[in-house]
């Protein structure tokens, strides 16, 4: 499939469903909003299905008031696997048309695929899908599809990052986004909350594996009450410190369910780390589910840490 | 002056010496560095001098051994003023010959100037002069160029990234400039020591003026041993907390001596905020230094930022 197809498949049909992931971030919203812009300004039906929405996004949001009709076609945007539509995976199971994603992990059986690993972003797609239709990329859109490139890619600082991202950004900034905005509320403002509990994070942090591997937690009760946008980003704390080749952050979820994200270095396969507990993601961030207790998952990883460096 | 000028200068010239500022940064090394890589290309001799270098930036620094010449003609790059010249400015002092900045500030009385403030950093400049000048951009120099760009900009995500600057950066990935290395050594690698140092940080931490203003001081003590790369950018932590409008960060020096930064959002003036303490600066980047104890020193900033706010 290429980039034709799919504004293809798009301009043929009508009252498109765009599905997001759960948890939602900057790059599924930004590129299922852009995608719905540019959809309902070439005189598409539109709509964007999320789960919950973090405040942090209503910049995006508030831009695109619900449409009413019949919904005839469904398309996911940055969904890896149907489980990660969260409250909206029972009506859309084994219903999707079309699943554009860049995650290489991809698991969705749709009519079509579109998983293009190379880019850092779902947004690159979307904005070569949305030059293809034909749609002006305004400045609504524009915004949207920088919001997706840059989160993705942590403000162009991750290995994700190339050539044609920083390109499409740009573009975008020429088009007329507002990221110095966009930038200050993704990643240069934490609420009090948010400074506390990095202290908290960094209070007990663990290390195991010579130090080649740090370990940070968080509780149900540390994150009591913050949304997800407050917590967001703390994954990349402990990668962050010198020596560290393998950094793993543990989110207690309710019902004794643990939430592992694990990011890497080069020489190190954070996917591979995590599909020995079920889970996938790319080679240097991944993630997966550990269910018991936070003490036993600790063990768990540090076990598996110790034997993979 | 334009980019030609600063070509035809360039290339009438010969036995280059490029001077850098004190406390060295990204921007002006990797602008110096690769601009000596360049000139050495088109046949021409050249050293870049500097004062005491990090170690982070060896990866450019080891590339560019000494040359032996006798120098004629000095050129300074993001030099904004010759008192930043730190140890060399005996040397140099009204000696300069073509002065390459991008700050508006720009004192030097060199015999040619080119300052442009719309660049985010001084080696945009020095990428347009590159290409002028006809030489080839190889990787080393694309490492050069790369760091310069991307540290001035936080790695594109300050207010002060531009179309432009984000398109270089594209065009130097293109040449094969290793983004992922300097990324992570730039903007990815904290020391052990500099974690435990934010913790501290963040653990003395004072709010006031109902919390629009945030307080975090270092003393010698708790630096002790640190480089000034192991220290940077701390002045960043206080602003990016929401509602706070002034972050203030104090930094004990050796003799009862403090060095206060602040940083404020677009409504509070840091640079007037730091007069009444016979110090200056940007509207929303300024310093001062106060003399007496750390106790004193916090009350009379608290004191003058509850006037303030």
């Amino acid at each position: 499939m290429t980039i034709k197809d799919i504004a293809e498949i798009l301009k043929q049909n009508n009252n498109f469903e765009i599905l997001t992931h759960n948890y939602p971030d900057g790059d599924c919203l930004g590129s299922g909003f852009g995608l719905c812009l540019a959809l309902r300004q070439i005189g598409k039906n539109a709509n964007v299905i999320t789960t919950d929405l973090p405040k942090s996004f209503d910049y995006i949001t508030e831009k695109v008031a619900n449409q009413s009709f019949e919904p005839a076609y469904i398309v996911s945007v940055d969904v890896a696997d149907e489980k990660l539509l969260g409250k909206n995976e029972e009506k859309y199971k084994g219903r999707i048309d079309l699943c554009i994603d860049h995650h290489a992990s991809n698991t969705i059986e749709a009519k079509y695929r579109y998983v293009d690993p190379e880019s850092a972003a779902a947004g690159e797609i979307i904005y070569e899908v949305i030059k293809e239709l034909g749609a002006e990329i305004t400045v609504d859109i524009a915004n949207c599809l920088y919001t997706a490139v840059s989160t993705d890619t942590g403000c162009f600082r991750y290995a994700n990052t190339t050539s044609r991202t920083l390109r499409i950004a740009s573009d975008l900034l020429d088009l007329g986004c507002d990221s110095a905005y966009i930038n200050k509320v993704m990643f240069e403002t934490k609420s009090k909350r948010r400074i506390e509990l990095e202290r908290d994070i960094l209070d007990k942090m663990i290390f195991c594996a010579d130090d080649k591997c740090a370990i940070i937690y968080t509780t149900c009760e540390m994150v009591e009450g913050m949304g997800d946008d407050e917590t967001e980003g703390i994954a990349s704390i402990p990668r962050q410190i010198e020596g560290v080749k393998l950094g793993i952050t543990i989110r207690e979820k309710q019902g004794g369910e643990y939430k592992v994200s694990a990011r890497t270095t080069e020489d190190v396969d954070a996917c591979a780390f995590c599909a020995q507990f079920g889970g996938g993601g790319h080679v240097a961030a991944a993630g997966c589910t550990i269910k018991g207790t936070l003490e036993g998952t600790i063990a768990k990883l540090k076990e598996a840490a110790e034997k993979t460096l």
